[in-house]
Order: C-alpha cells, then sequence, then structure tokens
C-alpha cells in the first residue's frame, strides 16, 4: 500500500504549524509521509488580522505547501479535505480517496465557537481563513464608504462603530490595527466623514485583556489601546448580535462591524476516533500526544488537550503546536530504529502581543517588556518565523513602509456581489442632494 | 448643487486609465471634482495577468483611489455603480443618489463579449476584474492539483490541457506565463504528474498572433511562445466551448480550462446617452471627445469611438485613454476661462507585449525590437506606470526575485466553495489505492 514501497507511512493531516514541523522534521527518514491540507498554502494565522486590516497582503503571509516540500522527496503533499477517519483499518477518508497509514497525526486546529449562539456568525464573523480575512476587510473598508455616503446621522454613526468580542491576543491586535487604520491611514481620504471619529470597542467577558499575560501587561496594552482611542469595557459579556449591533448587559452598541474573537474550539478528531475529548472539543492525549487505544495516532496542536512534564495543560500556541510536530517525528523515528522513546520538554519563548505602531508587549520568562522594545522584538520575530524568503522580505519592506508613511498597501474591497457594493441595505429613498456642503468647512 | 459653492462641477465616471489622468490633470482646477467608481481601487490593467497566473498579489497592481485624491482638495471620491445617466437634466443615478454635473466625463471602459454565446462565459472566463483573476488562479492552481488526484489517464490529460482564446497581447501574455508556470515554478512540486507535460493552446481566429503589430514582431512572439511549448492555432475560430472542452473546426481539445481573451465590447455608455455607437457598443465621439448633441458630456476610452487628427482609429490601449483624459481637463480649463481650445493629437510611445522571461516584444515608432532588450524595457515601462511608491517598489522586487528563483510567491486557492475543492465533480468511485507507485521512478 506505500507508496515508496517497504517504507512504513506516515499521513499528516492539516499543514498548520503543527503538521508542517513534523513533516519537516521527517525529512530524509526511512518514513513515506503524505500531507494533506484543505488549502494548497500554509497560512501564517498571528498576521492574519493584518490582511483583515488592509496591512498585508494574503500572499505574504502563505506560503504554498507544494514549494515547501519540493525538494523533499519522501512527502506527498495532497490537497484535500478528510471527513473520516477509521483507525481500526488504519485508513483515512478524503473525498473520493480512502488512504492507508501506519502512523496518524491529526493537527487540524481550531474553529470559531459562538459558544451555542450559531446565530451570531453572520453578524459577527471570525478570523480564521485568508477568505475570512479579505472578506473581513471589505466589510471594514466598505463601513468608511457607506458612512461617507448616509445622510442619516443615526445610521451614519452605525456605520462609524466597530465591536471587537474577545480581549485575546486576536482582539487586541484587531482593535488596534483598525485603530490606527481610522486614525492614520483613511484619516485624510473621506470628505464627509472623519475616519478619526469611528468608535472602536474591545469586549471582553474576563476581568482583564490579555489575560494569559501578567497582570502589568494587561495594563500597560489597555493604556495602549485606550491611547489609540479604542474603548475597552471588562467583564461584560454579549448577551446579544445582529444586524444592528450588540448588546452588552444593559448597554446596547449599534455597530455595522462586529468581528468574534471570543472563542474556538477544536476540529472534529475526536468524532473521527471516538474518542474522548475535553470541553473545547480537544482530544485528550497521553504523554506522548497518542491517543488512548490507539498508539500509532497522534493529535497534536489546537486539536489536542495535552499537559507538559509538570502537568501543567500546554497553551493553544504556535509554538506547542511546532515542538509537539517535531516530538512526534522524533519519537516515530525512534520507534522505528528500537530507540528508546523521548519525552517531550515545553520550551517556552514567551509570549507577544502588537497593540499597534510602536507599541507591544513580551513576556519572556520573568522578563516583561512594553512599549517600542516589546514592538521591535516583535516585528524582528514575525518576521524570523514567516517561511520563504520572498514572504521575509515583503513583509519587511511592507512594514518599513507603513512606519514611515502611515499607510496602508492593501486596501482593496473585493469578493463583493456588485449590488453590495452601491446602496446600503434599507436606504432606498432617492435623496436629491447627496453630497453635503460640510466638506469645504471640513476639510480645509 | 455644487459641493463647493459655486464652482462648476465635473464628474467623472470611471477610475481606470482615462478617468483617472482627467481627475488628475483638474487638480488645483476651480472646477468641483466627483470621481465615482464600481471598485474602491484603480487596477493596473496591463499586469493582471500576472495576477491570474499567481506572479502578483492584486493589491500590488491596485491604488486605492481615495488615497490617490486624499491630498487634491476639490475632488471627492464615491464608491458606486452608475444605472442612469439623464443628459437632458445633467444628472448621473448610482444608487440612490442622483448627482448633477456641469461637464459629464464617462470614461468606464470595456467588458467581455462572447459575439453572441454568452453561455460560454462559464466555461471560457474572461480577465477584466481582480476577482476574475484570483478565480482564475484558483482554477489554473486547481487544474494541477485535480491531475495530481486523477487516476483516469484520459480526465488527467483534461485538467492539464490549458485553451486561451484569442492571440492579442492578453491572450499572448497568458499563454506565455501559464507556460512558465508549468515548466519552472511547479515543475518539481507533483509526484505523480509532471506539469511540464502540460498542453497549452492559444487559439487565434486571424491569420496572427498580436496583429495590431508588426507582422515581423507577430513571427517573433509566435516563435518565442512555441520555444515554451505553446501550441498555436492560427485561422480557427472557435466553434464551441463547454465543460468537457474547446472545438476548434474539425477538432475537439478536451481541457478543462479556457480563457477567454478574444473580444470586448464597451460599457453601454452609449445606452445611458441614447447616442449612436459602433459595432463594439462604442460611443462615436467628435474630435474633442464630446457626444454629438451634448457638448458638456464626453466619452474618453475603451468607451469612445474616436480617431486622431488624420482620421486614424484611436486605439484602445491605455496610453490612448490617459491622453483623452488629460485633454478633456484641459479642454474644459480652456472653456471655463474662454481660451482657445486645444487640438487632440495622439502621441503614440509604441506597443509591447511579453511572452515570458527575458522574451517581449517592442514596436516604437519604425524600432521594433524583441527578446531580451524588450523585456527589460517592458519590465521598466509597466515599474514607472504602476501608482504608488510601494507597488513600484513590491512589483520590482517580486519580479527579480521570481527571474532568480524561477518561483511563483502568490500561488494561493483562495474563494472556492470548500467541497470545491475537494473531490472532482464525476469521481465519486473510492478507489482502495490512490497513490500510485510510479512517483518513485518519476522522482528520483
Amino acid at each position: 500500500m506505500s507508496m515508496l514501497q517497504g517504507r512504513p507511512r506516515v499521513v499528516i493531516v492539516g499543514a498548520g504549524f503543527g503538521g508542517l514541523s513534523a513533516a519537516k522534521a521527517l525529512a530524509d527518514s526511512p518514513f513515506d509521509v503524505v500531507l494533506i491540507d484543505r488549502q494548497n498554502y500554509h497560512l501564517f494565522q498571528p498576521l492574519l488580522y493584518q490582511v483583515a486590516t488592509a496591512g498585508l497582503s494574503p500572499a505574504d503571509i502563505a506560503a504554498p505547501i507544494r514549494a515547501i516540500f519540493a525538494g523533499q522527496k519522501n512527502t506527498t503533499v495532497l490537497l484535500g479535505s478528510v471527513q473520516e477517519v477509521c483507525p481500526s483499518r488504519r485508513e483515512i477518508i478524503a473525498g473520493d480517496r480512502r488512504i492507508s497509514y501506519d502512523y496518524l497525526v491529526i493537527a487540524t486546529g481550531a474553529q470559531h465557537t459562538y459558544f451555542g449562539h450559531d446565530h451570531w456568525a453572520s453578524f459577527a464573523p471570525g478570523l480564521k481563513t485568508v477568505d475570512d480575512a479579505t472578506r473581513l476587510r471589505a466589510k471594514i473598508l466598505l463601513a468608511f464608504e457607506r458612512a461617507e455616503s448616509e445622510q442619516d446621522e443615526l445610521k451614519r454613526r452605525r456605520w462609524l462603530n466597530f465591536v471587537v468580542i474577545g480581549g485575546g491576543p486576536t482582539g487586541v491586535e484587531l482593535a488596534g490595527a483598525i485603530a490606527e487604520l481610522a486614525n492614520r491611514a483613511l484619516a485624510k481620504d473621506f470628505r464627509t466623514i472623519d475616519p478619526r471619529c469611528a468608535r472602536i470597542v474591545l469586549v471582553e467577558a474576563g476581568p482583564r485583556i490579555l489575560p494569559t499575560f501578567d497582570a502589568s501587561l494587561s495594563l500597560e496594552a489597555q493604556k495602549g489601546l485606550e491611547g489609540l482611542g479604542v474603548e475597552i469595557r471588562l467583564g461584560q459579556p454579549v448577551t446579544q448580535c445582529d444586524n444592528a449591533g450588540v448588546q452588552i448587559e444593559q448597554e446596547f452598541i449599534p455597530a455595522a462591524t462586529i468581528i468574534w474573537a471570543a472563542g474556538v474550539k477544536a476540529s472534529p478528531a475526536g468524532d473521527w476516533l471516538g474518542v474522548p475529548t475535553d470541553r473545547a472539543g480537544r482530544v485528550v492525549v497521553g504523554p506522548d500526544f497518542s491517543v488512548p487505544g490507539y498508539p500509532e495516532v497522534f493529535v497534536i496542536g489546537d486539536t489536542a488537550s495535552a499537559k507538559d512534564l509538570s502537568g501543567k495543560p500546554l497553551p493553544g500556541v504556535a509554538p506547542v503546536a511546532k515542538q509537539q510536530g517535531r516530538h512526534v517525528a522524533g519519537l516515530l523515528m525512534a520507534r522505528l530504529c528500537g530507540a528508546s522513546e523521548p519525552r517531550f520538554r515545553y520550551r517556552d519563548f514567551g509570549s507577544l502581543a502588537t497593540i499597534g505602531r510602536k507599541l507591544a508587549v513580551a513576556e519572556i520568562g520573568s522578563v516583561r517588556l512594553s512599549g517600542f522594545a516589546a514592538w521591535l522584538l516583535w516585528s524582528v520575530a514575525h518576521v524570523y518565523f514567516l517561511i520563504g524568503f520572498r514572504n521575509r522580505t515583503v513583509v519587511a519592506m511592507t512594514w518599513l513602509w507603513s512606519y514611515l508613511t502611515f499607510e496602508r498597501g492593501t486596501r482593496l474591497i473585493t469578493g463583493m456581489p456588485e449590488e453590495g457594493r452601491v446602496s446600503p441595505p434599507g436606504s432606498i429613498a432617492a435623496s436629491r442632494n447627496p453630497l453635503p456642503s460640510l466638506i469645504a468647512q471640513q476639510r480645509q
């Protein structure tokens, strides 16, 4: 059944940080490696918020999976979506294909969850894929366009209100980036509205933003966002989302743009395998990341609920997934040659989150940084971890250019049905004088 | 009715080369300028084929219209689609807005035409917008993916056949770029197929490709394309297009990817105005580009049928549109201050078309260039005419990188429904051994 005769086959599902690092670590190994993903590219998700806020192009943070493995002869890349895993037959089913495996690594990541309010998805989209990001970019840019052509003050207000739900790194980065877009890149581009009047609200149900960081850095981040004009609501869960806006306890905020950065749940690997999961849908794995009852099946990254040597739960971040991928690859090689199996030890390089230009927070061991130094560190680390010389250079150059000019280079509204661009929903009445004469005063 | 009290208003419809140059030439003029476009960006269409063939990102060849005019105080940018023009009331209707004008410039370009075979559009899409280009990119890249996972040799053949219909510059550039994508960037990335076996056919109904160039350059371009492995069919009109492939006279070419680069017709400005058009739907305008009966309405660019001083029809190319836009702006200023109206004289800087790496043709007056020199000229000219420092730098750098590495940086399949990516239509039977064992032979 193996492509490379006689070689044991490792099938890796998902080319995110975990799957990619496992496949790379199996280069030149005696295994026949099959890497399968729904997309033809590996996405550097930590920078996806910059695509959504018109800072980078999708291709700047994505690398074709085939190109990454072009020279890795023992590895076959497949484009496809896994529907089913048959662990008893050691087989996965993707589309019309059945692929047998000797070892299986599941690294399929996580998706949004609306905690039982799935109908919120259409009003408060999340940010996980390139298509999510380009749609969100169009939505944010269109909101300013609609505000510009809206006559009614209340309706205009709704277009200029942006609510980000969830105070983790993604929510913080999105809120900061929207504020900078409005305050800087768009500031001089409109004639009727002043984009700097946009209201950006970050809502967090817990007591502070960036809850995984030290409390002092949460406070620094909060100050930084407030300095950019972002309103922060803490300890206030969202109780309702709809086309009109967001209900936060007693207060209703009318808003055309609502972004969901509040919760993720694991992809359905637990269902595929028929094994226990935790409350977030993650497969509970052993210390070697294998699945109870199936020592040849491993689950890593955001799909797994795993613990460190000390018993501490491993966080759902890229470095964990990458280290797990490398660990499983080493384990398989050790098994093959009968060597003793290595034990996993998580090396925590620290956490970084950016708020805006010259503003970030960093926590590395007991060292806590904020402000410009943290921002420089964040920039260098993200360029360094991007895959491919071209992407690194383009991103570094784009950032330098944005830093110097305050501009955003990818302000494209694409992928919208044409009628969606023409007139705002519900405003049918023709207005005889659509261009208010306040431009002259406002802009000169 | 004017935004800027007392100033005569010029409404410009379309922010392509013509509309953009007219609006820019009216900077610091006593006019109140309103520029309206369906998109929020100006698109550098001559490089759109590079987006479709994974060479550049959309944002690299697009500039936000608002950013271009941010500092031009007398100019208002509107996002909207014009449905109607009422020349008797000097008014246009866009969405729910009516905008009055003193002068109107229509520069709405052209769209595809299938010469009465509109149902071909779904099988043989054309290339006019960013969404066209990203869809075409996904289609081309997916064809290779499908071929890779196809067991049936005949079906695989269909995935690897690419037919480009139309031998003008766009068709030539697309055919060359697809050939280079297959021969170079993708060559080492697959395990079952050899992308170099892809068959690329360029079909032209006329007797030669690049018919607007000198015949010697048509021949050079043909040789260049054939050197890249492109098959060229001359004097053979397409008689049928469908999901299975293309019928060219007696021959049927099975092909999953068919691209339409054969014909354009003008946007419906003639219908809006109720004035005569030529066979391509272009408004027949006077020597000053005004419309018969409406001296305050001008039509320029691909929407107009205009003649040079010598009576020669002006070609549908970017330099004509740009020069017409500047000319109309100068004319309006002359009218305003009662000066004598300038006459239009087309300055022909020559024509350029690229075939591939180090391969282009150029015709500048009586000078004819081909090969590396023409390609360098083409590269420099296109970078020079791109708008914005950032776009120029990114494109120049991306090209240098591609030139050195033969790679393509934007190989993203995006915007597809998920099921569209999983399994090819019609192949439902589950195959037990989906990974043929010919990989080892082929690749080692």
